[in-house]
């Protein structure tokens, strides 16, 4: 692959090269990338914002992530949080941080994995930022999404007797993680004849490292006529989310183990690991599923769903936030969920 | 002071912590941070965005920067770019990486800026990201600001005949970071015994370190009735932006060395620097100046204003873009803006 120097194209000519081609898939993007600001029109609908960092060292580690996936997963991360307000994605600004060791080749496999993304999803790339950086691959992408005022889910919405659904299955991404850690670690070892144990474990893979956000929930939920009363995204794990919902809510909860939905690969692995599958599936983050509450009255309605299950109940807060097991016994759950700041 | 570390926090808590107490100043600002993503509505306005990212030992040196006029100066770049739109700024989200050597504390000075700024400016803070970063302090900041649809003005709006202004003065904040890096470097030999000698050189201090965004001129405009065909603000130098509007506007420009506005202590530094004086003015950068074109009918409006003035004309393309000086020479405007990506 021939290697071009960053500095060959400069700040401008490398932003100018790396949205060209892409002209505007949504009404609401009059202007993007090229003045001082984007130009966005919107209509009767409000506006969503999101926005997310992503440090290298810290959230990816680029000896196992490609830098194409890197940018499909940093784009879908922030559509997620869209999703999880009930909207729809509409534009991103993309602002990178670049060290040295990246050549323009790099950067545009990057910036091939969120074009990716925004295509698959729908969304414009109306503006960013680049630099270089000292150390390191930065990436800060800002979403802006639209909802009609009457259809966006907070998390304070959750109320007593609320059931409690969660999309698609937890704690894959973590465990493909592990895995790839694993394998980096014996790869160190080997040197050249390693060939990564891989096999039979692509979902795991392909849940760190391409992971999809949730639309088809939304449109499911909409379909079947179930507006939630509360929902969010499942990044820092089930645990977390759940007390955050629960906190902003003014309720407690009750979760039942045997609803929990894992998948086969993830309960091997665990068991490979000889971790906990449930701290795993509760606490593993990056799942980018959807959580979410909705009335009583509605059971019938998700209990049908296909992308998502019912996993429990919304209590009244001074019965705190329990998982039953299947021994009968009950579990506090605890917001193990990652945090970057601690050691 | 007392020193907390950012551990004891953690990612939600800092957020919640840095946020509090600032109730939203704008209608628009329906919900701000702790979802998702921040709600706002906007009606028949138009939507503005943009984003800006800061690394420490690129765009700034934490050695001669105090972070609260850091906080300050990442916001204000930000709502200087809404301006040049001929926008209002509304909201921000604040992403920060933040390394091992920063406190609580330090980023309390810094988001104390970024309040600052805001309150100045009438903006709410909605959403951000906080993270470990490996390596030192990394701010994101994304700006989203309304406009009337048909007052938003654009860099390509710039035809022949057209005047050429700027507000305010230039090449200040330029000569105020290099007498910032000449007595840091005299204070490395001198230790504890050293005096910067900043007496008299406030103001190319304060336009480096304490930058204000041209909302004046703006609202001047305004009550003069005067709608640029043109604006941008000036963040790497005249002839760079001046280069970016002809480009944009497929138009050549003249400007006028006898009308190039320089303070008297930039002039006294460049003397003492022993530096061209308009290469300063010209390409020094971190202005943040508005450099707007008007149709000449509105001549004698620009040349009575206050916070502006005339520096030249839009011409046809072909006579390219020039600098006639006071012996009527010709120098051709180059870009050597700022570019983060060269040695």
């Amino acid at each position: 692959m021939a290697e071009t120097e960053i500095s060959t194209l400069g700040e401008f000519g490398l932003i100018e090269h790396l949205t060209e081609n892409m002209p505007p898939v949504n009404t609401s993007t009059e202007i993007g990338v090229g003045d001082d600001a984007a130009v966005l029109s919107y209509g009767e609908k409000k506006t969503l914002v999101t926005t997310d960092l992503l440090l290298e060292g810290i959230h990816f580690d680029l000896r196992y992530v490609a830098l194409k996936h890197l940018g499909y997963k940093a784009a879908v991360v922030n559509f997620s949080d869209i999703y999880a307000m009930n909207g729809t994605p509409k534009q991103i600004t993309v602002s990178l941080g670049i060290s040295k060791r990246f050549t323009v080749e790099h950067i545009e496999a990057l910036y091939a994995g969120i074009r990716l993304a925004c295509e698959k999803y729908g969304v414009d790339i109306v503006g960013g930022d680049t630099s270089a950086s000292v150390t390191g691959l930065i990436i800060s992408i800002t979403c802006i999404g639209e909802a009609d005022a009457d259809k966006i889910v907070y998390r304070s919405g959750a109320r007593d007797t609320d059931i409690v659904c969660v999309s698609g299955d937890l704690g894959a991404a973590y465990m493909g993680l592990q895995l790839l850690e694993r394998e980096l670690n014996v790869s160190k070892d080997m040197g050249n004849d390693f060939q990564p144990a891989f096999e039979g474990r692509e979902y795991l893979l392909e849940r760190q490292l391409k992971p999809e956000a949730r639309r088809d929930v939304i449109a499911e939920l909409a379909e079947l006529g179930v507006k939630p009363t509360a929902m969010m995204d499942v990044s820092d794990g089930l645990s977390s989310e759940l007390l955050h919902i629960c906190k902003a809510s003014n309720t407690g909860c009750r979760i039942y183990e045997d609803r929990i939905p894992i998948d086969y690969q993830t309960a091997v692995m665990a068991e490979e690991f000889n971790m906990n599958l449930y701290t795993v599936a509760l606490n593993g983050g990056e799942d980018y599923e959807l959580l979410f509450t909705v009335p009583l009255a509605d059971y019938d309605k998700v209990a049908s769903m296909k992308s998502a299950r019912v996993i429990g109940r919304i209590t009244k807060p001074e019965l705190g936030c329990y998982m039953s097991t299947r021994d009968d016994n009950e579990i506090e759950l605890v917001a193990q969920g990652w945090n970057a700041f601690k050691e």
